[in-house]
């Protein structure tokens, strides 16, 4: 039997993160959950799972569903929350499924722990990845990637060496625009953003997906959990999702993952490692897909993922810089108070005011994460 | 310094793993190379590879040879030739690339002398699975398969738990003939035949990729190399031949190994396993290929396959009886003698004379195999 605490519990990955242990009762128990504001539905996984510690975003949320919370369940509320639930129970693995750089803290503090992390909030390695990945190697964690472009190229790493890895290759499906032109980009709504072809996912991620920042952040992330160079890492179009990623060996031999586009698929995995347990999920048949397609990046097309390169080259804050701009110009789209095209200048001009800090500790990215939401907020 | 035997070392595959070596000049030394009778390339070989023991195919061509080798390499010839180059020297790995059944003896030898096994001959586990699979098992050697399909699949596995495999695809290209029709099949030449649109191979495995033989072959080798049941072998049509073969685990994911249809790249990585060595071969671009097909296997249209799978499933004599039927009826096909369509009826008639025995030794089944010869000579 698996503990399992879940930072993230209503959001998209945090749900089907649920589901996976629901399907797998017998191998997996709940012992944390938090949440944001999503009391009605925090409050239908406290009943089901009955989680020793739980914790929702303020005191006012709290203070709210205390009477209705089942004897015996301590409750928690805000960033200590967090870290509670994150650090304070007998986890053995935590779910990292918070979006965004709130992510962070806790995160520090279940690895400071000993904890295993499935790692879904992908800021914490754009913003902190130097921090992070020394605490776990100090700490012996391993940190399990959950995304499935990640969680693909670390089952294609499976039995190998990563000295032998000439480059690994994030896909890309394009998101919900990849055949417009830059010229009809000018005039999407925010409802046309959220169909995203082939994910169920939340509203940012599936903005991120149609810039690309979502791709950017990725390669980020991909470079620290990893340990490789950005000039290994590719980025290739994909639309069909089928092949999630692939590594390419130094004898030119290609490891791939593939798989329907079914995020319980690689949660289940990091939950399950480094056994694989039966699946409900959809079965890939390529004969029904019929045909797969690739087409090179276009870097022109989507040059947020051009500045992430940028970013991640010049390390530092710059990554840091570059979330908090993404994450504040997205706010205002879904706000409506900027067009689509708006979010790729707020992250060029937030960045074009900053100068790196290399090596950043804790407090500068904060500070910095801070600094850079202000002024995104402002431009 | 890994040395290497290599039997069979005019053909495709023999020439090619010679290629590798001399890629490789610091890793691996050749220390005996075994022909049959194409004895100017053969000479090459030797006067470039200096092995200390050579073979060829009998005593006729040893006497011709003999004069012209250089001093301090012994010559040997014939059956007895290949166990002495199989078995007779201090190779650690011996690649099995010689075409056809008369590969099974010194395959056996060089197993019982503790030798890990490049296995590029099918015939070995098509007829004598159980003695080869049990022998190795026994001696603690390991088979690594050279064929780009097996190797895919070898490489899928790395760092898995094959009992937690659902079911593994061998993808097939369809051979020089898959847009064809049956109708149009009676009519096709020797010439037509030979031409195969994706690999480099040798005249025999060619007309087997149109028959679906090879497949055939390929799915039975499968099932002895992996230790799975038949209902956990699939085959699936793509062209491409970018895809070489994947494993699908019970969690839903797949694993898929792919790159460009170079038969160097399988054949270093058996000689290297379990590093991966740099490659001159052509790096793998899914841009540059742009789509990739595929298509449910067709049994109506592809009936050597069928049965491939009928005579899997009874086991005993019953491969070596369709093995053999085929390599005569490819034979007479070559020469002419029968259309291209009464391949499949050669080994089909065969096949309904024949009563398997089950756990054949290896007298039985070489007897089976001289029976089944003079049948589908005499058809």
């Amino acid at each position: 039997m698996k503990k399992i605490a879940v930072i993230g519990s209503t959001g998209s990955v945090g749900t089907q993160t649920l589901d996976v242990a629901l399907q797998h009762p017998d191998q997996f128990e709940i012992v944390g959950l938090a949440a944001g504001s999503n009391i009605d539905l925090f409050m239908e996984q406290v009943t089901r799972f009955r989680p020793k510690k739980v914790s929702i975003g303020n005191k006012e949320l709290a203070d709210k569903i205390k009477s209705d919370l089942p004897a015996g369940i301590e409750l928690y509320y805000g960033e200590e929350g967090l870290v509670e639930i994150a650090a304070g129970t007998d986890a053995e693995i935590v779910v990292t499924a918070i979006v965004g750089s709130r992510g962070l803290p806790s995160t520090l503090a279940a690895i400071s722990e000993g904890k295993t992390i499935g790692l879904a909030n992908k800021e914490t390695l754009v913003t902190a990845g130097h921090l992070v990945t020394e605490l776990a190697r100090k700490k012996g964690v391993s940190l399990i990637p959950v995304d499935s472009e990640h969680s693909a190229i670390f089952q294609c790493l499976n039995g190998e060496n990563i000295k032998e890895v000439e480059q690994i290759t994030l896909t890309a499906s394009g998101g919900s625009f990849r055949d417009l032109t830059r010229e009809q980009l000018r005039e999407v709504t925010v409802e046309d953003a959220l169909k995203h072809p082939n994910w169920s996912m939340g509203a940012k991620i599936t903005i991120d997906s149609a810039t690309m920042v979502n791709k950017g952040l990725e390669v980020i992330e991909a470079h620290w959990l990893f340990g490789l160079p950005y000039e290994q890492i590719e980025v290739l179009l994909h639309p069909e999702s089928i092949i999630h990623s692939f590594v390419e060996y130094r004898d030119g031999s290609v490891i791939a993952q593939l798989g329907t586009p079914d995020m319980r698929i690689p949660i289940q995995y990091a939950l399950s490692y480094p056994s694989r347990l039966k699946s409900t999920s959809k079965r890939l048949s390529l004969a029904e897909v019929g045909k797969l397609h690739f087409r090179e990046m276009d870097y022109e097309r989507f040059p947020c993922l051009r500045l992430a390169y940028e970013c991640g080259k010049i390390g530092g804050t710059a990554p840091t810089v570059y979330n908090a701009a993404n994450e504040i110009a997205v706010a205002r789209f879904l706000n409506r108070e900027i067009p689509f095209l708006q979010i790729e200048n707020v992250i060029e001009s937030v960045l074009s005011k900053h100068v790196s800090v290399s090596n950043p500790d804790l407090e500068t990215i904060q500070f910095t994460d801070q600094w850079a939401r202000e002024i995104a907020a402002s431009l």
